[in-house]
């Protein structure tokens, strides 16, 4: 088969592989589409990042790697021991391999698994290809209403999810989302879901900013101040919670900046470099910040399958695996796409 | 009466001043002893921080104001409309004043009050004085057991509480307190108090880390490989919550190294830069940092009276008014001192 490998900074390349074999607990699963992330931007601007150059010690697995993790498929064939699964299954996958050993596996917070490896960059095997092979525990029915092409949003509209549990969102509160690329207009649909009062999106590029005010955002320019326009429109009191959706200083910022007093910041931004931040404002005001990586990938499947979200409109284009290369170098010189689908060629 | 005033950095006046009258609402306390606070030593060294130098929109004091803010005294009047008090009460004060204006305050999040003006800084009296009046609102009874020295370390001890329950502790859990310095030491002892299972304090001044040992605390030096010797001794863990007690780059840095994943940062320190972190660990370990600044004088009184923590350890001076500026002075250039109390001369 097909599958697009990194191989360093700035090098991916379609190249033949053997078509993997399932052990006896996975489940090999046809990709129908997958998702280009904003890691594997990273990863391709200035990896390697989470991908490793040694072996990982969970998986064993270093580059070149396959990469692609945000992705459905249709199962064609289980192991031995697998019993939740069956060929023509129509399914997606959760992302992150737990050693089930480690103290935080051992009590069941696998999200924190100290050994943890992301499919598609630390696990040896990747969904920018015909064929994925993937544990049991990781896969993901998706009901019928659920289009293959939205199971390949499921992963990233989890993270979103999670991001507004993991800053303890009520319903009412206000809130601003920085950066409206995937994880920012997911976010802000999440926020929708959970009864969000009002939202504010800051975003300059004009297509990401017109769907954060398609899904209800007000926009905000960070080149004026945002700060002054957020505190106007909220009394002078300033959101209940702001969400870092890019990975930059300025970003994270002007986050802490618009957070009421006793506010919160999420943070799921990747940062290229360790920003500096007002500390005294967050102790004085005593303002919290919440690092959110995981996903909650059953709740993701539900907002789709009922229609309280709408990733379809994220999906700017759909290309084949033969020309993902022109993908990321488009994806990594102009911010005009959202989500680009890669569909295998077979 | 003798009252001493911030005039500006590194220059601290005790000088003549009208004793105060206190207002319908207020209570007039004859100082007995108050302690010199960091908030304090920042303001002489390079203030000014908190202390306004045009009018404060709460109280209209600006600089020079009276400094003082950890104290207890005894009741000696008590304006037309006080009924809680009354002449010969032993008390101690919260020294927050509220404005019972604005969002927070009308909703009675006090501890969020956007117009705060601190006492002693920005409230235009404070307890380096003979006399201060106060709010009743602000002030506690002192139990008969609670000397005056200890009511002048409820304040403090408050701050290490909250900062405690700030964390969401949870007895059983370990902790790292980075900075022996007041707060540190009390915010060691409230983990005792909470029941923690293990606390490392991370310190160099050999007689604060001597307080800390004797707290139960284990010392490590942050010149060797703190992260490395805290992991070592917690299984390859690290702990549930650090405290960041200093407010300096590489005492935030350590407080983030050595929690574990999943885990709470709570930093009361105040910096005088704005510090730079490692925000992608944050956010692939889902780690907390809260800020925390408020104080539980409740509690405070309550784990005092009880002899659940050991206030008069860290007395290591008692001076009077007359020599406050050297006390400056040494506080400033050398850590051997802990806790400085001051007495009016009268």
């Amino acid at each position: 088969m097909k599958a697009a490998f990194w191989y360093g900074r700035k090098d991916i390349r379609v190249v033949e592989t053997d078509e993997p074999t399932p052990k006896s607990t996975e489940v090999k699963i046809a990709v129908k589409w997958c998702g280009i992330c904003g890691s594997d931007l990273h990863e391709y601007i200035s990896g390697p990042i989470l991908i490793p150059t040694s072996p990982h010690p969970l998986t064993g697995a270093k580059a070149p790697v396959i990469m692609g993790h945000e992705f459905s498929g249709e199962v064609v064939e289980v192991g031995s021991k697998v019993r939740k699964f069956a060929a023509g299954d129509r399914v997606t996958a959760d992302t992150k391999y737990y050693c089930h050993t480690c103290y935080h596996c051992m009590r069941s917070d696998f999200e924190l698994c100290e050994n943890m490896a992301f499919m598609g960059l630390a696990s040896g095997n990747g969904a920018f290809a015909d064929y994925i092979c993937v544990p049991e525990e990781l896969v993901y029915d998706l009901p019928d209403q659920v289009t293959y092409e939205q199971g390949a949003m499921v992963e990233p509209l989890a993270i979103g999810i999670h991001a507004v549990r993991r800053g303890f969102f009520r319903e009412g509160d206000t809130a601003c989302v920085v950066g409206a690329g995937p994880i920012g207009l997911l976010t802000i649909q999440a926020l929708n879901a959970a009864g969000a009062r009002r939202i504010f999106a800051i975003e300059i590029a004009d297509n990401r900013a017109r769907l954060a005010s398609k899904f209800g955002a007000r926009i905000v320019d960070p080149r004026a101040d945002p700060r002054r326009e957020i505190f106007d429109l909220t009394d002078g009191v300033g959101v209940d919670l702001s969400f870092e959706c890019v990975g930059k200083q300025q970003s994270l910022k002007t986050c802490l900046e618009v957070v009421k007093k006793g506010g919160t910041v999420v943070v799921s931004g990747i940062f290229e470099e360790h920003p500096s931040l007002d500390f005294t404002d967050l102790v004085v005001s005593e303002k919290k910040i919440m690092g959110s990586t995981d996903g909650d990938f059953p709740a993701g499947i539900s907002l789709i399958a009922t229609n309280r979200v709408n990733v379809d409109a994220l999906i700017t284009s759909r290309i084949e695996l033969s020309n993902i290369i022109d993908a990321f170098k488009q994806l990594a010189t102009s911010k005009d796409s959202v989500k680009i689908l890669v569909h295998p060629n077979t």
